[in-house]
């Protein structure tokens, strides 16, 4: 079987070169051209010393013979440099959040601009593997969740869908400040955030309408009421997210077997992904860190009957570039673990 | 005036140093004993070189002519350890759990021991200045609350008094590692905690109690039913607490002026407290360091209607050492900010 | 006495605004004004929450009725500000490097510019106390000395002097991030910059020519030639330098007894240095987080007979606003102390 | 071809989880066995959730069909479990310190024992490929090197070779404090080492007398004199070491081209040599981590004539477990680099 031919756009950031290094490990891939504008001509290896022994140049387009390309770019640009690529036929996995929500009118209001192509958001197939798997295998343009969304749809898709709790969900992240990016900024300044923890966005993060969307999706008789506030916390990788939600009585008893059968039922909801393992303690983002995987605890405060599921992931992989290749890989009918297979570096 | 005669019981712990720090450099105490079983005969600055320029050495046990005692030995110990003092005239601020707990019941089910002097739990004045400042004045025990009971209860203590929340409460609060002391454990140890978060105590955590006895002292027709998940965060001091409520419809309006109006009542409900700061904007853990202040930051989710009240402090400061000394200065009639007026020191 | 009326220049960097801490705490001054120029009309504690407790807010220009001012500003621009207030009789402590070198033919060669007034070279004195303490008390213009100049320099002063050492130094430093002050670059990114650990300035730093000079001065039959390497460390505040050199053979013995009389020659060179604390372990950075101590650990290795003296302290305090405080303190005859003795917060 | 079947010993440790990691994702490998005594019976997922997925059980006896046995077990102990496994013919990669000193007088000195099997220290080669490759492809114990020396050693190996420094040398190593293992102490409590660093083992670190003797062996005319200074650096992997020497005047002229020349007789040097990578630039310990590679930037102070070189490399990777698997791909001919590809995470 031919390589597929990937290519990624905007690779300076830290999503585009995780893309990178992911995909130029990734046995059935072939990384034909990573590109960035201001960085175009020097070699990655230059921008990103870890790859010093590659043998890539950053270059200014996407060559011609790509199969799928991956686009880095910011929300808004990412659109614009996308539609080009569709009608040449390039399939693409967009990291932005330009094809994430399906109605057109939630883009002004959250990320204040008009959507240039919104027929094209019907047609994107939101890119969560775990819920959308035979979607992602016959689409062209993929979606590729946020990596707070990725975490707290995980958590709760389960019980959503079975209907056992009520709308009132607060999900508490806490993200490492790679979410941030490779910009600069004074929350992001080394002095500045060590030794710091913080809320932010509590206005409304963008992150939030992803997951009322999927939510609903998931159980449209179900209309969560969600209270999401993110936290900065002073590693470099990962995102816990803790939610927590009342269980409706007549559903699941608030009995001692209570966390036993709720184990059960995300076994059972997650027992063809791969990449989500339920667990039985409360988890590490250490435990996944710089692997695909999401892992989630549900448990039961039985002194309160109030539900409360955590689950954590590395926010540049299963949050953002080992995403988009698992996307990837169901598009192209291969094992969705191709290349992303790699244990936790531990500790 | 003659200066306050003071002792501390165990400073080999980070409590027990931290009082050391502060007591040392209070202009109207005079630190006469620093007491440490095991490194009874060492010079205090060998165990702590911060210490190195001070002439203390560690002592088997407390002077008999002090004023007051800090106790920072672990739960049931501090409790016989204090007794006797008690009796001998001596003031005590216990910094442990033992008295904590008005309902004598509360021990064996949280703390595992049937408390030894169940007649003086009433006696005991829970150590929280901004709620009980006059009973502070005139106590001669004092429990000093534990460092997440005390973020939580300042967060949430204006709104449970005016009646503003239904029942349902969680909060989700992010301590530095200090808060676990300074006894070795895998959970403590560097390379697991460092670029890692997870949350613990799943099952209850011992700081629970405390709060729910507190917010229901506050409004006795209250019956707060709290979800309480403490998160290890990769940093030293420092503890922030989410608190999730919902408002009860008829007594804030959820329009914009809602958050302008919720800052007045904090505002009004800590205007005597000097330490209580009420923050326009998230508030940083960062800014507190070192600090006896607690930040405070009201806020509502305008579209779910929920109140989110999020505060920080130092947890071995205002949540221990440094609200100890904050309960001395009542109880000897100092101005109560005496020994406590240093800025944070940032970055 | 009337307090002494103080000024701060650029109050906006993590020097200008270390000085404000520790300027409003200090019971002989009275902070008049705070300056900096895209900040002015700002409330200080909007910039910096730790001040949101006090009252200032950032001007524009100096107050004309000021005794002494302390610049915070970049290198060249510092040299401009200073001369007017000079003119008007202000004293003045530059944070700067614009008057620490007596050479001004040293200026277009390690800064890049011709100094505007070589003559006031002469006249202003290196700011250290230890080694220019009666100088400093008549001085109206003091150069602070850098941050790693401080802690080389103190390492090394007592055995230069004692002309104990061959000239080949090696100083092998590592600071925490905030030495790179609150300007922002991928160098002070945080994801860059946590768990990793990197050399820089191989081809020379600005503050080698300091230390030269100063050591020069304490012997002038003493050329040094010293290799200095800076690291930056994964934490926010402290310089640990570690600092290589042969021992004459002919002035202290290579045996068991060196490192005592060794140390006997630092307590002696030391005597009065209320700041310097001469160790019999190695020191940590965190026994001086916080404070203006510099912490010296003299030593032999007696298999190789090289000397190696470490040295260690706050680069913001000792090694920038504390020791202009503890120069302010002698140019107005205050014990050197004054302001300046917090213990150090651990951990 | 048939797998290598392995198995580890005590891999409850750093080192050994290190192994298991490479060890189970090795293409050419069946791990077999992995053992560790007090958790015997355990799911490794169990120790290191970074397992959960994996199907071992820690034993407390390796498998009799092992092709190869990797210690890391605890000097002293290693020798003993070692050696009846060479004697059934198991080829052995020791961790340890146990086989690396020829000299059987030196572990009196510097590890307090008498070693068990005097005779074995001549047959085991010294596990660094870039200097005894060939010994090693035919070796049925190898000693697998320190972490520090591995980087002091492949920093100075071409110069000390060609005959270029004089004897003099100085190595500051940093290292972060997985190197100190999994075992509790205060010097690795997170609370101690967060925001902070010291250097220790100032009278004498055993991984010296390894630097020495391998140096030596490299030329044997060349006596070297090293200060070897380790310091503790908050962060969990990676060591930067920065070497000082003095080049020998009529080797290396001290001109604009001796940068030049060195990097060319350190390419030559490692021209065979998969795993170093001469750079241009200052390292960071982040470019390598999780990698089995050792990035070495030698340069010249022109000012001095003193020559700098600095090597960094992961401490679990190329300082242990990625090390240990390098000689074993030697010891079974498989290609170096097999299973040690994988780039750096970065950031």
């Amino acid at each position: 079987m031919p390589k597929i031919r990937a290519g990624i756009i905007n690779v300076t950031g830290y999503i585009g070169a995780e893309l990178a290094r992911i995909l130029c490990q990734h046995p059935q891939v072939e990384l034909v051209t990573v590109t960035g504008r201001s960085a175009a001509g020097q070699k990655l290896g230059d921008v990103f010393p870890s790859f010093a022994r590659t043998k890539y140049t950053i270059e200014a387009e996407l060559d011609s013979e790509t199969d799928i390309a991956f686009s880095a770019m910011p929300h808004k640009s990412s659109a614009e440099v996308i539609l080009p690529l569709l009608k040449q036929g390039i399939k693409v996995v967009d990291a932005s959040a330009d094809f994430r929500l399906k109605n057109a009118d939630e883009y002004p209001k959250w990320y204040g601009f008009t959507h240039p192509s919104p027929e094209l958001l019907r047609e994107a197939v939101f890119g969560l593997p775990e819920l959308h798997g035979s979607e992602i295998a016959s689409a062209s343009l993929i979606a590729n969740p946020g990596c707070y969304s990725t975490g707290a749809i995980l958590a709760l898709a389960p019980i959503v869908r079975e209907g056992l709790i009520a709308p009132d969900i607060v999900v508490d992240s806490k993200s490492g400040v790679s979410g941030a990016g490779r910009t600069l900024g004074l929350t992001t300044h080394y002095s500045e955030v060590n030794e710091n923890i913080c809320a932010y966005s509590l206005g409304g993060h963008r992150h939030l309408p992803e997951m009322e969307q999927e939510l609903k999706t998931l159980n449209p008789t179900f209309s969560p009421s969600i209270t999401f506030v993110p936290h900065l916390v002073p590693m470099t990788r990962g995102i816990l997210s803790t939610c927590y939600a009342r269980l409706r009585d007549d559903k699941l008893l608030k009995d001692a077997k209570a966390e036993k059968r709720l184990s059960q039922i995300y076994q059972e909801f997650y027992k063809h992904a791969p990449f989500v393992q339920i667990t039985t303690k409360p988890p590490h983002t250490k435990h996944v860190w710089g692997t695909n995987f999401c892992l989630i605890y549900p448990t039961v405060d039985l002194k309160t009957g109030r539900l409360i599921v955590i689950s954590c992931l590395d926010n540049l992989v299963k949050g953002g570039a080992g995403q988009a290749v698992q996307n990837m890989n169901l598009m192209f009918n291969l094992p969705e673990t191709t290349g992303l297979e790699a244990l936790a570096i531990h500790p």
